[in-house]
């Protein structure tokens, strides 16, 4: 019964606007997909975009709150869990996503890319530059997916949800 | 955008028939109102009971799971949390829940409503002893009620959701 | 190599001077027998109590923060111990303690003491009524002692850690 | 009263034997500078080898376990922190260090990485490649600092130490 989960992280109030028009389109195609989207809650940056994008496509948008109340969840956010964990709420972001998309960069973002791959999960890279796919393959190659627009991403995680 | 949430708990495997029949009504008639269950996802107990409840009452259940798959989840759980986090994740249900329904007791409830008291939630009895609605009263008579019956419960949340 | 831990819990700033007499003297004997004393780190209540009794006594005082930094850390704590976790730090305290001491009663403890009680541990109840006595010894007969005085909590210890 | 925490962060079994020789040493001179060393405590890779230099120096060395229990805990260890929260303790780890050596690098210790710099910590890098290295600069060049020995390890983190 249980529906697919796509963990769709990126960078806050540091998030440039190519990256948040990205992210607000992947969460309408996700949505349109019956998938549910899950992101970092906030009303900031790839957080705000995506969830605003994914209620837009008629979704369900799960935003997983590091802080202990709703005042600064996304609107586009229809189920808000309130972890009050800090970032350390970040591996419960990749265990609970079937698979990730990294969508642009930050250090929370990276964290979120590095726990995936530490729990063995498939990552999408997006509007990420090629230090930051070649240290992430470095890694662990076999996960470190990239997609170059909204429409490959949409296509490797259809591929790769079984 | 936010829809409430109702958490409700109750003890695993040591459930009686009692407790998990008013669990799974429970779960049907929160569905029915359109509010989102949460429970601590497992495929036992009253988690299993209200996640089969609501899942028949065409709701959406979010299971907030305590390991880090999938393995047991109810098959009734819509949106499964994987946390991984042990016992830990309680604190996770009581935060993330507008309201909470302690349905029967063993140690793993205890704690949930007693975090609950500690974040200042309402936490509804049902199924409990006067020794447990004593002793909860006694830590915070205002946010402790009582519902004798499934459609009390209902009664009670339909008041205190604002 | 590991020493043994001794988690002892209590009330905050609503704690009674009895109360925190009774931690600061707890804290000296558990640090006077070479244990480690942890506590939730505060500079309230039980908390401070028992770790500048840990520390007057030459022992180790470990606290375990549920803030994400140690502004508001007791003079007496000698490792903090920091989580930004909010209150699902307890489950840490429990899981880190060999045995736990309930000295006093808020919210906050008894979710310590029933998540004690989940993870099997022995729970030792001091400055109780008999309210909180009976209702934990309700959920686990065998794991809730209570001593009526410091010594006394000292030599159930003893007799506990194998 | 609080002791300065040094985080040694590293691969377990996939660690060279270049990087647990140097992580050994490294413990050694931490715990002679009479700081406390901090690691994931487990009995493998860097966590084993900076325990068990620690102990060898006279240090104190506390371990944050990411399972519930201690069976496969480091002889090392002083203090065992058992978290049962697997790899949601990486943050634990980052927030408790007052500035943290990678020592090596895996998925895990690149999270680790990540989330120091999430939390404004500085972040040694030794036995790292150039492109680990310009990567987490390129997230935040003020805080990734580079060693090339133990030795200068020991200098940065004086400096760095207030």
């Amino acid at each position: 019964m249980r529906k697919p989960i796509i963990g769709v992280m990126g960078p806050g109030n540091e998030a440039t606007k190519i990256v948040t028009d990205a992210a607000y389109e992947l969460g309408k195609q996700i949505a349109r997909e019956g998938w549910i989207i899950l992101n970092g809650g906030r009303k900031q940056g790839v957080m705000d975009a995506v969830s605003r994008g994914g209620f837009d496509g008629g979704g369900v948008v799960l935003g997983i709150s590091f802080t202990d109340n709703n005042d600064n969840t996304s609107d586009g956010v229809t189920i808000s869990v309130v972890t009050g964990m800090g970032s350390a709420r970040n591996n419960i972001n990749v265990l609970t996503s079937d698979i990730i998309v990294a969508c642009g960069l930050g250090a929370g973002t990276a964290s979120e890319v590095a726990l995936a791959l530490k729990a063995k999960k498939k990552v999408i890279l997006m509007n990420n530059d090629e230090l930051a796919i070649n240290f992430f393959q470095s890694i662990d190659e076999e996960n470190v997916l990239v997609a170059k627009s909204v429409e490959e991403a949409i296509k490797i995680i259809k591929k790769n949800l079984t």
